[in-house]
């Protein structure tokens, strides 16, 4: 495979850069402040001046940005994607963004020749440096066909999904049933305990039956100690649910699971816990008192 | 161990009496129709003529009957285990009972001077022949240590939960987590559908998920094909909803989720989904036309 | 009409009995605490010494008291109504009891002779008093049309429901819907509060849309001021939801806002306002903050 | 009072106009098919040839038309409202619009020294023939207390909610209190019928009972008939359900019964029941089959 360009080095793109330099991909990186492209360097990665420089250099750019708003910069500010890509060249967005961010930059890159893959991930910064990213790739066949070797790189696993958008439609499917999962979890570590039984015997008891999950095992004794040190926000998880549900809206699909689950998130963030972890939601169906 | 008794010779309790015999252990067995105990004999038991019998010969016996009638039955009728039970002896009923039936045996069992465990499993028929069930034992402390060598042999697990009645309780939990479950994860799975994304996509992505475990495993193929062949009676299942409802309700306990799920296992029921596999609540969730 | 007996001398008792004198009805009272009869003696009714002394002399006896445990206690106990109902003499029991109280006490009079109404009423001290209560009749047709002229004075209107447990099950659901739409106004309350807009203003154009009701009429201006004085408690109200879902569940009927409604009512009873007004679930809809 | 102006004469705004006319207002009157203000004129108004003529002759114009779009372009397009808006002129939209379509017409309108008032209406046709309307008019105050003899001519109250957008708001709260209040109805109603009782008799008790209402009445019958006239479409009343869950996301107030009820209507609509009166969300709560 011919040289990757790589833009963004944040925690999650400097630990997929490396992860590329370590099993033989050439890759030439840029990120908006420089310096933090200096670890990747030392890898063994080259210096790309801006996104339109390191596009113009390789075949296929792979961006790993902060949010839509970054996810839209790198493409359509001057020295930006646009600028270089053409006929024979690809761009893989693997941000997290909406569906409308990920069509308004597909369409762009079209419009100019170019190919396109949305590609959001499952997964978090040790994933990210183990190569054990779930990859949900939407778009251009041929590209994700040529891409696939450095996919397999970065993830254990990667799906290709169609059209551009079921990459993130498929991420919302997911984080909807971890968001309601957490929110019976929680009934069921206050049902326990309200009625005598401890909690880390339910935990136990959880881990070998037939809905063992990593999630709960994970989660389970920090929420028994009330700490909700935060991995994903609260509010970003009520984000998802909303968005969730109005994907449902507008395909008919009734969910009240999900429902009761989105106006405990919401009661959770009329507690003040919206910057907590999103197992917060623990707090609301505990007792209270009013004051 | 001296010699066990074992009442109940049905799916369950022939393989868990079958278990014991390969690990050493001596068995007395009693069903009610005799021939059951055939293969049992086979492989080394002795038989007891009634369930009085079979308490005077063993210094702890088991029980493992159908329902809660049968062991009421089993201990109260005549030639029953209360004429025999005594000090010195001990009792465990393994059947999944209500709480009330358990208190009633429990109360009958020490009057007479002898100890009383119930000790619901978690876990069927090939759990049951593999020694891998969990056990969520309660009751008499001195007994559970007494009798766990055997607990070793039949379970992968086995927990000690305090008074009688936390057995039972702990089981309504595990249940009411698990039916809540299958409610989210048919939500999920009509969303994909409606959204057009493959099912079984969903699926290969959820097994890699924080999320993943092994109901949704298990029935996730056969729910896409709309194969709701009962393992677990939906009724049964929304049964235990319910009491995990009620426990809720005697503790002050507020669950919206699990009484939204109640309330779609409620719905099967009136689609004629009872005697179905408790998966068939993705019914629920699917598009139906009025007719 | 001949002489009616009255069993119970309690707020609402006293109100119906004194009714009943002022319309020319002659009335024989009773009541434990017998100086309870007092005020009605005053007004000209009779005295009657035990349940069995009234009946004995009147044709028709009413019982209105506390609860199912006085309910069954007039009827069942030595000097009691059993003790002398026979052939050509009616009981007819106006207290609010479950089905169950109900029917035991249908059997038990129907045995000796007798015949029986259930006529749980909708209304309170006021509506007793005015003449103006909701009687909902169930059990014996002839006996309905033989006192209906006592329930013309007592109510506004009465209804015949067929068999008896119809009287309690037409209360449960209403109680279903009273409660449930003490939710729905809570949230609104509570969304206009925070949206922005003056909830008194709300209160005054709800009044003149097609949902304009006495309920929220007159709870609403307390419920803003957060006064919920008990008229009808919260923890009985959460008791009727809890009885009208089982109801529900009885019938394989599903009804996720009666659910919902039952799991605010038991958060509001965890937020330890069990004793208050029901309107007070009002609480569980706004902002709090964890301690 | 001045000559008042009248764009849009549809049902409502004909019926308003000649109302306003019948009490002595002068009014000139606008419609894109300039042959619908015939009966107006008949009626005695005069006629204007555009909106920018009737803006430009009259101090006050109401503008009443059928949605969003039309709204805008009475106001923006050549020959609009805005063409003679001035300081000392005020225009008063009286249509049912969304937040955003108001404040761009507020804030065009202001530019131009103009005054606004949003103004959305509770009540169809015959209370606008009878002067009848509810309206919830928000934006400037004094142009609030101008317009207020005609208003108390439109309506039977009109009340002023402070800044523009708290007219769209109140509805959202009204209409999500009505929509909520519907699926409540509805399960009472088949709980009732699997209960065994008439469905008649509890109209009947609930038209006795602290929570009737007109909407109970006025339904209820055709309910009963499985009779679904659309006179508010269930597509629309799920909109308002889903605008007014956003409004409470929004302010972080959590509302379970609001969003049970909005996956009950997203639920009818999956069964196909979408342009049928919104009342048809009992049809989710009967028994089913599946095929």
């Amino acid at each position: 495979m011919e040289t990757i360009g790589f833009l963004g080095m944040g925690i999650m793109g400097k630990a997929m850069a490396i992860n590329l330099l370590r099993h033989g991909f050439k890759v030439t990186v840029w990120n908006r402040t420089l310096s933090r492209c200096d670890e990747v360097v030392k890898h063994g990665a080259s210096l790309g001046e801006t996104p339109a420089a390191v596009v113009k250099k390789c075949k296929y750019t792979i961006g790993m940005l902060a949010d839509p708003s970054a996810a839209l910069s790198v493409v359509f500010d001057k020295n930006g994607v646009l600028e270089q890509i053409c006929d024979g060249k690809g761009y893989i967005d693997m941000s997290t963004v909406d569906a409308d961010t990920s069509s308004k930059i597909n369409e762009a890159i079209i419009c100019r020749g170019g190919t396109f893959l949305e590609a959001p991930v499952s997964g978090s910064k040790k994933p990210a440096e183990d190569g054990q990213l779930v990859i949900l790739a939407a778009g251009e066949k041929d590209l994700y066909d040529q891409v696939l070797p450095a996919f397999d790189v970065l993830g254990k696993k990667s799906f290709f999904l169609g059209e551009v958008g079921n990459g993130a439609k498929m991420k919302l499917v997911v984080n909807m049933i971890m968001g309601s999962m957490m929110n019976v979890f929680s009934e069921g570590l206050v049902l326990a305990d309200k009625s005598g039984l401890e909690q880390q015997t339910l935990l136990d008891v959880l881990d070998l039956a037939a809905v063992a999950n990593p999630m709960f095992k994970m989660k389970g004794p920090s929420m028994i100690k009330n700490d909700y040190s935060p991995a994903f926000p609260l509010k970003h998880q009520q984000k998802d649910m909303r968005l969730a549900l109005a994907l449902g809206d507008e395909n008919a699909v009734s969910m009240p699971l999900a429902a009761a689950a989105n106006e405990a998130f919401k009661k959770a963030r009329s507690m003040g816990l919206g910057d907590l972890d999103f197992s917060a939601v623990h707090e609301t169906v505990k007792h209270t008192k009013t004051t």
